[in-house]
């Protein structure tokens, strides 16, 4: 049997928090599917273009990896492209309260569709997309934070 | 003594985690007021008179359970009301931490107010308004999360 | 109907904010009941007769007030007295998931037994049992946390 | 690949919660170890002999579940076995905190075993072995939350 | 060695918690900056001069404490200061887990910067700038959770 | 002025997590106080006088911390050895709200104490005294969480 992981997020921009999950749930899945979320509701500093190019540039081929953007239900998406498995990165407890909701949500919806939890490297765990955003925005080194790719591309969005 | 229950809400829309308190605060009170928040700052997706004609429908005339509309403070309009107890569900702790602060508020403003807490049924503890208008936005089944009156109001808001 | 809460607790001793808890019960039901556990399991600093004969002294004659002790489960003993209700303080979020669960579990023995949760007086949040024991222990002043009557059986408990 | 997860607990008694995740897991994994703790330092109700022999009779001959003990390191044990991941279920915040502690110290001692977290079907969220111990010390029926053979050897136990 | 901490914050408006955490940062620093933050993407009720000004009053000439506006990261207005320590109030275990992850990525861009959290007076904990600006929109009275300056300043804005 | 932080612990044993947390209080203070708690209650792995002597040989000789022990309420010590700082480690949040209880309880024991918490360097998180023994006591490897006469005194103390 092969098994699909999907790994939803904005990934506005990703972040080494991001690849360190990617890299983990390579080892629980044979391919894994990274889903960009279209989310009409907030305003993303990157495009759904953007944010899928910057992930395949981070992931550099890796081949058992995909970069998807998806609009509409996570539980629909899952069944389009055969995933079985959600993988999600626990930091702290409030993600926790809206993962779990989210996770039985998605078990209602499909019930096929296990969510599973990992705990990302205890060094990554401060690094959320929000943040490198905000530090950037302001100038500061991010290359501690996301791949050299991303850097350079929010320091060209900054600077605009 | 007539004890007089409040439970306050956006109900936007009623789900059946609603309606399972409602039930729960009847063992509680004689009389339940249901007040429906008219908040400026927020945009709902129905106005306050379509929320409180959904929340009407779907009570189907239980004698002990009054639908208002209220604007302005909680504590006041207990107040107005007659109301002694304000009824709020609890289903996880980021829930409890802000509702913890409001009643400790309420209570400053109106000392003869107790905020008393109760616990949802399990099988509905999942279920919010807002994770409801996110699943039927994308044309998905919501029948086991509102009554039907409320799908078929949702489904008609989002044809439009 | 005559509303009957169940308050449970081992009260070893009764504090300050268990006497705040019994008067808000008293806002929401006609009788309240204190369960003092008996626990096997545990050794308590005072038997069940010293903290009954506390309790008792402590809510002095108070018409609406019964001090019971019992063995066994809460879920069976509520039926017992005919209570429709169970009412606990919450001062944490810890305290929150442990009573969730009881709620939950309770719910499950017995349908008709409903638990609400209050919130104490803010000034009393901090008081607990096992500290007020810590603290008496040491010859500390404890009367801003007990009733003097408590004080003392404090004091004489730990002199011996 | 042949992926073993390891599922590692007191099973004191094996609960409808644990069956629940087992059965998860094999949708993870190929072969699931069950992992019973000899914990020198707690009195168990059961002996590791009796406990694994509950699990055996649970499980029914499900060919791709083996039931071990251990004792020592989990860390160690798992590379014994052949384990890359850990499996643990998530009910409450409490819960994810010691259980992130340990996955780092676990991740410390051994860098390639992945601890995964998955959310137990909502109508068992609230059983743990504990509250079923208790529940079954005072004769109340446990059959919802264990299998059959659980609960007759629970009344054996209570009943000497 | 002279100690300078640093107290950033919205202060939309500053309130009597932001006050009572001023007063017990002067007895852990020799000066306190009070550090007012110009944020570009919220709508702040008062102007930054505003907010400054009121702070001002507030804190009414008291010699060891400076007012200062800042943009840009704290990590910077930091070392522009010579603060070597941030404080900052703990209220709710939801305000821990932010300030968690703030304190970690101010420590990764200023290495000499300690986060110190302190607890702010029991009778405060519920007073947030966003909840006295509620209670004062409907023109309850606020004069117990800030300054008469402020609740005057509160009223003339939303008479308005 | 001169500053006096306290740090208060069972240290059995100290760990790198101590020691970081040390270091962090000397930022803060001119002198602090690591005051040994004898509790009568527990029974600990190394004894008071063992404890004491690994905190000396693990400080070395740092000329502004002092080694003590104490029985009795920190209140009362924190008076005696003239501290008016309280310093402790924020891990998680089950921690965060025991302290904050005690925190409490120890201001109205003595209003001029202040308790302070810090965060603790990120990659000992998750390093508890607890958790080290356990490691130990199954023989692995414990000198990237403690001081080598630690480890030493952990090896030696589990092969008799």
């Amino acid at each position: 049997m092969t098994r699909i992981a999907l790994y939803p997020g904005s990934f506005d921009p990703v972040t080494r928090g991001h690849e360190d999950l990617i890299q983990r749930s390579l080892a629980l899945a044979d391919t894994v599917v990274v889903a960009v979320a279209v989310n009409a509701a907030k305003t993303p500093l990157f495009s759904v273009e953007e944010r899928t190019a910057l992930l395949t540039e981070t992931l550099n081929g890796e081949p058992r990896v995909e970069v998807h953007s998806f609009e509409g239900l996570l539980a629909d998406f899952a069944r389009q492209v055969g995933a079985t498995m959600v993988v999600r990165g626990l930091r702290a407890v409030s993600d926790f309260e809206y993962e779990f909701q989210m996770a039985l949500m998605n078990r209602q919806l499909n019930h096929d569709l296990e969510t599973v939890f990992l705990v990302p490297d205890l060094n990554l765990t401060f690094v959320s997309s929000s943040l490198v955003r905000e530090v950037a925005r302001f100038g500061a080194d991010v290359t501690s934070f996301v791949h050299p790719a991303v850097a350079r591309a929010l320091a060209a969005k900054y600077a605009r």
